[in-house]
C-alpha cells in the first residue's frame, strides 16, 4: 500500500531542535501513514535563514532560504511553522492561510498575541490552523480540551506549564540549592536557554495559559491579560517555610472563569504536598482541568524538548491530512464566541504567604497584626523563628483576602521604620 | 444565533445514570452548541425499555419503546447508545449505521468484542463510530492516543480503568479494611454494583484495556485476548507486606507492544509509591502512555459516573455534528491495520510476589529455595516473619522470570508437604 499511496506535501519552517524532531519522526512514521490517513505525508521543503550552515538528518536539496520557494509552490499544501517569534513567523502564517494551505503551528508566542487574526484568516480560506505543540509539549492539551471536553463548562485551568522554571523548584527543594545555581545546572543541560527571562519570569507560562483559558472558556484571553509574576525572587528559605507547613512552592499558571470574569495569572504558589500538581518534577508538565461535567482532570507529560514537541505537531499534521482527504480543512475553527471580561489582579482573592525582616523588639508583631487588622486582612498562621542581632523574622500566612487589600498593608508596611524588609509575597493554594 | 441555528436531530437509547446525564448535558449546552458548532444538536427520541417506569427531567413525549420509531425517521441523524451489554445494542448500532446513522456509544463489551465488526459497518456506511466514553469515563484517551499521538509507536498503556476495584483497594490499604467489608462500602455508596463479578474479577478493566490496545497498537486486541486475574483473594495482609516494603497494590490494566507480540493483562500488582499510578485514589481512573516520541504520558481523572461519562458522550456528539456539518462522516475510522499476535500469559516475563504457609522446621526454606532455583526463578527478596503453632509465614519477590517457569515452581510447591498453602500470588511492578 504504501507504494501506491499517494503522497501530500507538507513545508517545513526551522530545522532547530523541534524541526530536526519532526522531520525525524515523518521519516520514522511514513510506512504507517499510508495506513493510518490513507494518504502519504512527506516534507518537500524545509525553510532555514542560513543555508550554508551544516544540516543533519535531511536531503541537502530540500532546504532552500526563500519563502517564496515554499508560498507559491501550488503542491505544498501543509506549512508547518515551528520558527517562533511573532515576525516572520506571523506574517508567513497569514500568507500561507491566504494561499490555501493548512498550517501546523508550535508558535505559543503568536497565539498568545495573535490568535484572533489567524483564526480569521485561518476561517476565511477554509483552512486549517492547528497548534496542539504550541502548549505543553507532547502533552495532548488543546484537541482534549476544545473537542473531547466541549459538552463542559470548564471553570478552572490550573497548570505546571514551563519545564525549565519545574526543573528549577524541584532542584531546589529537593538538594537545597538556591535559585542561581540552580538555573545554572538547568542551562547546563539544555533545560533553559542562554538569555531564561521569559522562562524564569514566567512569559513563556503565561503565553501558554492565555491560549489553554481562550478555549477552555470560549473567550480570547492573551497575553497582556495574564498576570505574570517569575520565580527568580525564591530563596531556598521559602521552600523550607513552605516544607514545614507541608507545602511546595511551584510557578503556577491559573485560569478561572467566575461569574465576575475570567481571572488569569502566572506567579509562584504554595501548594499543599497533596494535589495532583505538587507530584510534578523536574521538567515535567502538567494541566489540571475542571469542568461542570467531567469533573477534576489532569494531563501530564513531558513539556519540551524535541521528539515530545515533534509528537504534537505530527497529531496536528494527521488531522490536516484527514481533513485536506476528506475536503473539510477548517472543520474546526476558532471557538471564542464569548467576550467575558479579564478581571484585575487586584480584584481577585487571595492567600498569602508573607515573610519579612522586623527590629526584634516587644509590640511589633502586635503592629504587624493590626496593620493587617486594619486593611481586613485576617491571618490563618505565624512563624516567628530565625533571630539574628537585634533582627527577627516573621512568616504570616493570611486567609483569602481581597488582592487591593493585601497591597494596601504592603504599603502600611514600607512606611514602617520597625519593618525592615519584606524578603517574600508568595500566594498561597486555596480551594 | 441560537434562535435561526438549524437543529440537528440525536437520539439517545437508554435513560439510567449515563442516558439521563447525557440529556442534562444537552440542556445545559443548549444556547452554547449553536456557537460552537454553527448547528444545535438536540434529543428528539429517547428509547427505553418499559414506558411506563416514570422518568425525571425530559418531557415524557420523547420516550418511545420502538426502536422503530428511531431507526426508521430519517431526521434522526445521530444514535446515542448508553444500554450497554452486547445485545440488542450490537444489532441496533449495525441497523443505525446501515441507516446512514453516526453512532456515538459508551458500550465497552461492544467494542471489546466486536469492536471490528462495527467499524467495517461504519465504514461501509460513512458514518462515524466513536466510543470515547466507553474507557475511563470522563478522562479524554481514545482521540488522544487515536489522533493526538498519531506520530508516535505506543509501546506501552498502563491504567486504572475500574473505579470500583480502586476504591476497595484504596479502603483495604487506607483503613485496613477487609475485602468483603471494603466491597460492602462501596456498594453503600453506589460504585459497586449488586453483582459486582466484572468489576472485581477485572473482566471492565480488561474490556476497556481490550480497546486501548487496539487503538494504541493499531492492531486489534479483544476481551478474549486480556488475561484476567481480580482482587477477590487479597487479603489485607499482602496489603500490609506491600506497604512494609515501600509499595501499594493496583488492580493495574497493562498492554505492552513488544517485538515478540502484544501482551495484554489485567491482575493485581505491587506498585512502587513513587510511580504516578500509585497516587491514583479512591474511585479515579488514570492511563499512563508511552510513546517513542511524546515518551511518558499520564490522563487522570473521574472513570464513572453520570456526568463524567455524559461528558465524554456529549464530546463525540460534537465530534459527529461537526463531521455532519463539514459531510465529513466517517473521517477517523479504524486504525487496526496491522496483525500483531497476542503472547500467552505464560510466555511473558514478570516479577512475583509470593506469600506461603509453610511447616516451621529447620531447611523449609532452603527447600522453597532450591524449587524456585531449580525452575530459574531467582530470589530478591525474602521476608519470614510471622509464626503460629508449627507454621511459619515466608514472603518471597523474584526476580523478573517468564511465567511458565514460575508456574512450574507452584506446581511443584501444590505436592511439598511443608508447604501448607500458597496465600498469595501477585505481580510486581518491573520497569
Amino acid at each position: 500500500m504504501t507504494e501506491h499511496c499517494p503522497e501530500i506535501q507538507a513545508a517545513l519552517l526551522g530545522y532547530g531542535t523541534v524541526g530536526s524532531g519532526v522531520y525525524q519522526l515523518f521519516q520514522r512514521q511514513k510506512h504507517e501513514f499510508p495506513h493510518k490517513l490513507g494518504l502519504c505525508p512527506v516534507i518537500s521543503r524545509i525553510l532555514v535563514r542560513d543555508l550554508s550552515r551544516p544540516r543533519r538528518g535531511a536531503d541537502p536539496a530540500l532546504f532552500t532560504d526563500r519563502w517564496e520557494d515554499i508560498l507559491h509552490d501550488g503542491d505544498i499544501r501543509i506549512v508547518i511553522e515551528v520558527t517562533g517569534g511573532i515576525e516572520p513567523a506571523r506574517t508567513r502564517i497569514l500568507e500561507a492561510l491566504r494561499a490555501g494551505k493548512s498550517v501546523v503551528t508550535a508558535n505559543k508566542d503568536l497565539m498568545a498575541e495573535h490568535g484572533a487574526e489567524l483564526f480569521a484568516a485561518a476561517e476565511e480560506a477554509g483552512c486549517d490552523l492547528l497548534f496542539e505543540a504550541a502548549v505543553a509539549g507532547g502533552i495532548p492539551i488543546i484537541r482534549p480540551l476544545k473537542q473531547c471536553l466541549a459538552g463542559n463548562y470548564i471553570t478552572e485551568i490550573m497548570g505546571i506549564l514551563n519545564g525549565t522554571t519545574n526543573y528549577i523548584l524541584t532542584r531546589m527543594s529537593r538538594d537545597g540549592m538556591d535559585f542561581d545555581t540552580a538555573l545554572q545546572k538547568a542551562q547546563e543541560l539544555g533545560y533553559a536557554e542562554a538569555d531564561p527571562t521569559a522562562d524564569i519570569e514566567g512569559c513563556d507560562a503565561a503565553r501558554k495559559l492565555a491560549i489553554l483559558a481562550s478555549i477552555g472558556f470560549n473567550s480570547r484571553v492573551v497575553l497582556s491579560d495574564v498576570y505574570t509574576q517569575g520565580i527568580s525572587g525564591l530563596s531556598a528559605k521559602d521552600i523550607a517555610y513552605a516544607e514545614e507547613m507541608g507545602c511546595c512552592i511551584k510557578l503556577v499558571a491559573l485560569a478561572r472563569c467566575t461569574p465576575s470574569g475570567i481571572e488569569a495569572r502566572v506567579h509562584p504558589m504554595l501548594l499543599p504536598l497533596g494535589h495532583p500538581l505538587a507530584t510534578v518534577h523536574d521538567s515535567f508538565n502538567a494541566v489540571f482541568v475542571h469542568g461542570d461535567a467531567a469533573g477534576d482532570l489532569m494531563f501530564r507529560g513531558r513539556g519540551a524538548g524535541s521528539l515530545p514537541t515533534a509528537s504534537a505537531v505530527l497529531g496536528d499534521v494527521c488531522e490536516a491530512v484527514r481533513n485536506l482527504r476528506c475536503g473539510c480543512a477548517g472543520r474546526v475553527g476558532c471557538t471564542c464566541y464569548k467576550q467575558i471580561p479579564v478581571k484585575k489582579m487586584e480584584d481577585t482573592e487571595n492567600r498569602f504567604f508573607l515573610r519579612m525582616q522586623v527590629e526584634d523588639r516587644p509590640g511589633v508583631l502586635a503592629n504587624v497584626a493590626s496593620v493587617l487588622g486594619n486593611n481586613g486582612v485576617s491571618i490563618a498562621q505565624v512563624i516567628q523563628k530565625a533571630r539574628t542581632a537585634d533582627t527577627a523574622e516573621i512568616v504570616v500566612i493570611t486567609d483569602r483576602v481581597q488582592e487591593r487589600n493585601f497591597s494596601d498593608s504592603l504599603a502600611v508596611f514600607s512606611g514602617m521604620s520597625v519593618i525592615r524588609k519584606i524578603s517574600a509575597v508568595i500566594r498561597v493554594y486555596d480551594e
